[in-house]
């Protein structure tokens, strides 16, 4: 009989954090052992996302939660500053992070990989858990090779603030890892409205769509020869990351030292 | 019986004039009557556009092939200049103009659309006869006065100068002209890549796509509400000119003054 | 000043009725007056929503709602035979009803018709409040008749139990009245794989794509001489209708008589 | 300086051949020296093509062209009975072949392979060599291993006569091989029009769409919780196939033995 993997949540009462919850308490492979919450209270962690009593009360605080839970795994969708001192804590308790925050320093994710290896566990920091996304970017920077004409279309709502989005600039940077040298377009090339042929990155470019309606979608276009390839994305909500939180759980509990990056644990 | 319509072609060596040619020898309601390109020589017009040969001798001279012809139609795809003089000469022979080029004043138009009433005959100037464009620009339009918020995404060849296409601002005026007011985009929006988010156009925003391997496509996208409403349209060659053609020739014949925009021959 | 139109919701305790309270509570023209829902309890309504409390509280009977609430217009989305008696009641107290249920029969239909036009009001019957899918099946129709090559292909969930769906019938029937008769395709046509060629429907053919992460999506394909259109609708939740049922509710102040389809209260 | 590399042509007056040797005359990498056309005439191949004379004129006999021109590498885009005939010339006389015809059965590639190897030369058959439609394939594989619910939807000319398309049929057999075991869709699932559903290929479905206007198309679309990830081809002409033979010219240079597939010369 395989064992259950035994898995600790911070940030339960979270939007992302909640949605980790239900995926354990669903997954006949996990366990969930503890979850953590500051604010949200003693309540049921089953109750707290809409599931029935699952028997695991939310705890304020990570230390004391897995202190008595002997933890396998730590999920932690939480903020930065919050997410390092839940890393660390974690590594010394010997339970193995998966970390979807960004914002850690080189500095950081190195030491931790460190503490990592001195436990003798694995762990993971990935700032995108969508295994698609994941997909398209890796294709579109083999794409690159044979088809190296490019430009990228992403869509988001129109609330976004910031633009091209991170996953764009992420793309683009793949791609310019391994595209042959290309300023694409006509050199005479001239825009009567200004900004029409879109952001300028390495030789290409980037598209950024915003509308109400559009969670987060992107699409990689290659034009060539009488032929366009496209690679596109469409996202409609943060639980299209379960799948991809529920591959790392299982595949962290067989490697040791810290990996950052979820394509580096894909196979 | 039906009676054929004759038509007289103009720059039929040239790339727009052969597939004209083509057309007519090839619609059974339509008659070549006459085939006018200065430098091609006395070459036979079916042979001259890869076709057997047609009975019809290639002319250097309009005046000269009208007067002889009996023409009730002349399609012309030529340059400006010589458009307006073709249409001048045309109107004066009772020949109906059907033309497919920019760069006419308003008041050339005007002064067109007199002498054809005078002469009780019908005629059409149109810089896109691509059916689909023109249903799409009427789509994008009728939908932006119940979705208003909208961008646009052309794709064109990577050589082409020009960004927006004259497509794009067209179907941008349209929607400008029956659309609500309205800023769309988060106010505090920032663009980390200068002009990712597009030409800026009466509050809405244009794409441009440069790509090798494309000839001209455009798609409209509304967003609301959880939902999208995107019109396409995707063009792989000149030829697709020609189904307009062909629905103009035969709807000159019924009217009477100069039509310009071939949405407006459109029922 | 303008009035605010006085809402009664029925089935407000349903998925689409939550919706339609939060609209009528959001909408600065709108104001809630009752909300039925026989098994909530005496809730307060805008409580039930995830909005604050709004002072209507639930009730279980429509007709004393109606007798104490003086609302002018009554929006049900629950199940056919409720719908049938809330429309009769509704009409009854002068209750304009908007009706986001399909299964009435076309004597139903006529007689509540001629119930609405006895009191002097409006009404609407409509089984798609979307309106971005209107507009694609109405943008479809006039497309089919310049460019009659067509293929209708639609996505939904893998759950989804019949197929094709109810939207993209619909869609066919719609250009089936004003597309000329054409049976597309090659007589001789062979299917290595059967079905791969799609539903056949008066000429043309219906593809049905089943997928998981997909809620409702269409698009229909147009073909001719070098070109395709496309009109493509993307739905990712009900939240979609609740535009559709906004307009409805202020148009159905304007007009006398049941109407049967959001379509024909659009411009 | 790097040596040119000398290119023969077999069906030089063919569609195909005419894009080969108009490649090779614009590579500068790549030199004609022989063309062979067997009902052509003796014409100079450039000219033949719409190019200058190039000083080879066009023969009708490959060994006696082979024997004269001591060429490096055969393109042969024949019928299959001539390409296996020109294969084993080619071999003889120490030239590598590049094939694209299907039709080979495998005792005879097997054999080919085998003299190839004898010669100490390279060689390559390949029923498809763009590059765009090898990548999907690629593609769509690799994701089917981690998002398993997958459909195919191709899109082709309204004439073609078989469904689904040969590239369809291959992507399906790739994706069988490394997807794990899953009939997808609702068990209990019904069509209200027989067909709708698409052709049935081991749990998924294929779709196949014609229509005039379209060339070769192709999406593989995989959905799952939340997302869907496309990959799509678009091919607007044969002279898409002519990277991939520019790519296949240099290659087959640089190994021994015959090889089965463009995409097994892809590093």
């Amino acid at each position: 009989m395989t064992q259950l993997i035994k898995v600790a949540v911070t940030g339960a009462s979270g939007r992302m954090g909640r949605e980790v919850v239900k995926l354990v308490l669903e997954d006949e492979q996990l366990e969930l052992v503890a979850a953590v919450a500051p604010t949200a209270g003693p309540v049921d962690a089953g109750t707290l996302v809409g599931l029935g009593p699952c028997g695991i009360t939310v705890s304020p605080d990570l230390e004391s939660a897995l202190r008595e839970s002997n933890a396998d795994v730590l999920v932690d969708f939480t903020v930065p500053h919050a997410a390092y001192n839940n890393t660390r804590t974690a590594i010394e308790y010997g339970v193995r992070p998966i970390i979807g925050t960004t914002g850690f320093t080189p500095e950081q994710i190195e030491e931790l990989n460190g503490q990592c290896k001195s436990r003798g566990i694995g762990g993971l920091i990935a700032p995108n858990f969508s295994i698609g996304a994941i997909l398209m970017m890796k294709f579109a920077a083999e794409a690159s090779k044979y088809l190296p004409h490019v430009e990228i279309i992403e869509y988001h709502g129109d609330q976004k603030l910031d633009a091209p989005s991170g996953t764009a600039v992420k793309t683009a940077e793949l791609i310019s890892e391994v595209r042959e040298e290309l300023r694409q377009g006509n050199p005479q090339e001239k825009e009567t409205i200004e900004g029409s042929r879109g952001g300028y990155y390495d030789g290409f470019r980037i598209h950024s769509v915003r509308l109400p309606g559009v969670f987060a979608q992107q699409e990689v276009i290659f034009g060539g020869f009488g032929q366009t390839l496209k690679i596109r994305h469409d996202s409609y909500d943060r639980a299209g990351y379960m799948p991809g939180v529920s591959v790392a759980v299982k595949k962290v509990m067989t490697y040791t030292g810290l990996i950052y990056g979820f394509e580096h644990i894909m196979d």
